[in-house]
């Protein structure tokens, strides 16, 4: 079986990545890539680094357009955007993945607070959070995904196994994140210039970061209770990869074995998560190029407070990956399909 | 007035960042500089940026043969080497600055438990932490100082004014920290190559680096009590500069335009300390190659923290340049003589 | 079918390289990696990117050891040391693929001016240069390999088109080169430390590179005359790739149109290279994470001089991926098999 | 005496350089820096690195109302627009340095043929080309100072000695250089970002570059005739920094030694060229942050070339800092005054 797949908004840093991962899917023909940008040019024209890989060009095609062609459709627009375009697809009976904010927040109040004014909310009970590993069963039946975004991915990721079993105290959780470059798209923008990039490392929309809402809905689902966080994302001097640094103050005592246990257990079956063993530290150049979340645990006895560390590429599990590995649940494929890959090291 | 001075272990990046400063210094005359392991090369051999700034060659020479000819004398060593040392300096009268950590920790149980067994605990009592900002006129009338650790030194300038003025709850200060590569030193160690760093971001020694004894130390007289830091140090793929990010629970509110008054009064008469306007949180980059430290602000009402955000650069003042402040403070010379240097940006 | 593969001297980048890429091969069974240094180490401890993709362990074994449990193994040693262990595995009727530089020159007396004195001469009649775009047929039967260096991969096939062409004057040939720092391996020098690299670029051995005669002889049998080359190596702050600027003087006048045309036409049914179109030079971040060899064209009128720009991942078309395929077409497997990813942009 | 100084187009990464030394100038006072783009805001908001360094705020103000106020301008404008102001600076009797290109070429055919229409070619025969070892004396009475290219500085400083003696043939010059990207400015270029450059290296406008008739202009009045130049530019992934390599075949045999002996003497009371001992060729990152050029050499006797190595600051020696030596030169400052900075390693 041959899936044929579409991306909608397919030159930016993340369409890219999706092109790159579908054209070498074994069970997927990527049949469109639309860009209103580059419309008409040769998408490697655009990534030289796709030449020989892709034949396609971009096109600025309507969505009834590309519907009539193509099972899945991924949309990598930017918030706002998306809710213009996913209704025509999940009308049109297909199934759609969109990597924008626009279905994760299941509040919609929460939704335009912290965005914008919504406008398909009928949608939002039919999304599912696109986090395979949480939401499996329900992403196989769903036509219509919120993927993750990247900073959350790493945070539940990272937190799920000690809030699922009550282990630590919601109110004190922390989260301390660094991004590379690419989270920032390609636009063209002074802030991500090399030189304004290189060398340097700084925090930016402290307490104000739009991923907030959506680690806070999912962190509350798996405590059962809910609770504000403090979310504080750095920028790294890095084209890919997101380190979380998660903190929160212990219940109860636990050492760093049983800690480390714990994750193993509760991620044993995932092909996508790493616990790193004792002592061992994730580093985002070792996920670089793949779609595994790496996890590392600490225990500072004297603080009684817990640290994990929790690392992605943030274009892979962080997004089109992540958004690949829904598809293939969505579409009864093995999970790993078209995203065997081994991290690129050095 | 001129002032000897010779630099004990110039070969690292510290020792060669006290060279590089030392000679452009008007007041200064460096005079020696000693390594074993390039014992007869010019600095210049090693160094080839610092070709025709200075013709001193490397010498393994003797505390005593230097004592004779310096007033002055930095030691950039290891920690467990400078107390070897420092003993002869300070017995033949001369002012003595140690770069590394053995006389920083006044309480010798303290030291011993994070460090090593102490060679001279009868120097402890006559060593001043020196830290301008906090210890200015201990600073002129000693004769040893225990020039602070880098992650320190962003740590406690970025909670000085809030522990002075009780404002927010020692036992939930929590330290996330990250430093670029020169902190590692000049030895070829596997994790401090190219290959290893670029494009990388981990965290190491979590819950257990040394500097956490000397931050517990010093937030301690600040806030008038003893209390546990969590401290969480990061490796950035950058040559310079450290940022923290400093988490407390407020004890009262406090909006963030009253918070940067307090900082900037606080830190008004400082030459080094830049408070940033509100909403502008500071960039390693914006400090590289200065002796500043920039402190940016922010509240979480949300969760009733605030979150500082503190930068320098770990060789400058985080090091040599926080040790020759040092000296012209002690020599009644301008305490910005030779530490004028703008940040290099980009 | 499933060819059984060692690797000798594992634990260094290009070792990781291929233990990255055998892992993933649908037809290799990766059955034993050595060490000395590491012996008795999981491969996953020391590279914790491959964690989950290999439960290797490394070995101190003895050639005739792995002998007896492969069918191929590939030898990632310095130079002078593949010659020690090559003979045993020729003589057991392995298939050898020496990723170092003792069986490159086809000239006892050259090699033993630029490297040291051949310690089995016998064996380099046997050995065939592994360059497939040049040498398809006598690897296909032959079983030992020399694969070629990196810096002389990208010059030779920058060239190739030409000089079997006759277009350029031979003695004016001068290649300009910069590569990546995993070229020098992962041994820890100072000269490979993040600090010294970062923000950096240097010429080294200029005119006296090892690869140089490398270079010659391979320039000299595709222009069927003897010449000396001017070669420059540089070292780039990047991790991977190798970009050659070649240049040339032109025998004749050409078009840059037809010189795109005549590469095209001469690497046309070659998998691994591409030749951008007019007026695209190759960018090293384009190749990089692939096999692939990319080349740009120029042609500088007013100087009567061709400028090729051709460029590679070092670690593979210029090492490991450029091993893998020698081995496929040793092994009767596809070209591609193993080797088709993508680039990792950015 | 203190000289009033304005710097015109002061937003860009030349503009920031030339406003950070100005800054620290011990005989200037900056009294205007003007910026369309960046007008009424303070020139720290836009650079933080500034802040407490100047309290200038950008004006967009006519040079007419600039002219009144100050002695000397510097013009940090596009090719182009600087032509627009210059005249008028030049009529009001200010010493003009205009780092743009408008006044470099002296033949205003070439001029338009690489550039554009010439708007005030009237005052091409008063320009002075600003390269200080050159055109010292002509400097000194100048007032209108055509600055110097960044690869033009490298380039011709680097061949100078060799062409003033004729040891080589200037038929046979090659000028591969390579530059950090901030030589590109701080617009924001789909082609300047983090993740298009880091880890990236290519060739760019190869045989097109704006800067090659100002080479073959100076290199023939070293030389004494009129010849073409091969000059290809890289793109680096630094921030700053620009490194020659330079190849001529030599019309006489000369050893390594001759040949460094006579660059030492050539340059041997120059205060910002370094000639690197024999077997030592020049880091970007020694001379990062300085107004040093430091220059290497080699000889490659197996093809009677020899290679030249010269590497630049591209922002200080190759712009900024230059245009302060000029200025120093014409008001009868001491020429080093301003620029003693050392570079900034590591």
């Amino acid at each position: 079986m041959t899936i044929k797949a579409a991306i909608y908004g397919a030159s930016g840093y993340t369409g890219q990545e999706l092109t790159r991962i579908l054209s070498g899917h074994p069970q997927v023909e990527l049949i469109a890539v639309t860009s209103r940008r580059f419309a008409g040019k040769a998408v490697s024209d655009v990534f030289p680094s796709l030449y020989g890989l892709t034949t396609l060009k971009y096109e600025d095609a309507a969505p009834d357009a590309i519907a009539g062609m193509c099972d899945v459709v991924f949309l990598a627009l930017p918030h706002g955007v998306s809710m213009d375009i996913a209704p025509a697809f999940v009308k049109a009976g297909k199934k759609v993945i969109d990597l924008s904010a626009d279905y994760r927040i299941r509040n919609l109040t929460t939704y335009e607070k912290w965005y914008a004014k919504h406008k398909s909310p009928g949608l939002l009970a039919d999304a599912v959070y696109g986090l395979p590993e949480l939401y499996r069963s329900a992403i196989e039946t769903s036509s219509l995904i919120a993927n993750p975004g990247c900073y959350p991915t790493s945070i539940i990721l990272g937190l799920a196994p000690v809030l699922k079993n009550g282990l630590v105290d919601p109110s004190t959780i922390l989260a301390d994140s660094a991004s590379g470059v690419s989270g920032a798209g390609r636009d063209p923008l002074i802030g991500s210039l090399f030189c304004e990039v290189d060398g340097g490392f700084k925090a930016y929309k402290v307490g104000k970061h739009r991923h907030t809402p959506e680690i806070e809905q999912e962190l509350a689902v798996l405590a059962g209770e809910v609770f504000a966080v403090t979310f504080t994302p750095h920028l790294l001097p890095v084209k890919r990869g997101i380190l979380s640094t998660l903190y929160a103050t212990l219940t109860n005592e636990i050492s760093v074995s049983e800690l480390c246990e714990l994750y193993a257990s509760f991620y044993g079956a995932e092909a996508f998560v790493r616990v790193c063993p004792e002592g061992v530290y994730p580093n985002i150049s070792s996920v670089a190029g793949s779609n595994f979340c790496d996890i590392g645990l600490a225990v500072d006895s004297r603080t009684r407070r817990i640290i994990v560390l929790s690392a992605i590429d943030n274009l892979i599990k962080g997004a089109a990956g992540q958004a690949v590995q829904n598809m293939n649940i969505m579409c009864s494929l093995p999970e790993e399909s078209g995203l065997k890959t081994a991290p690129l090291y050095p």
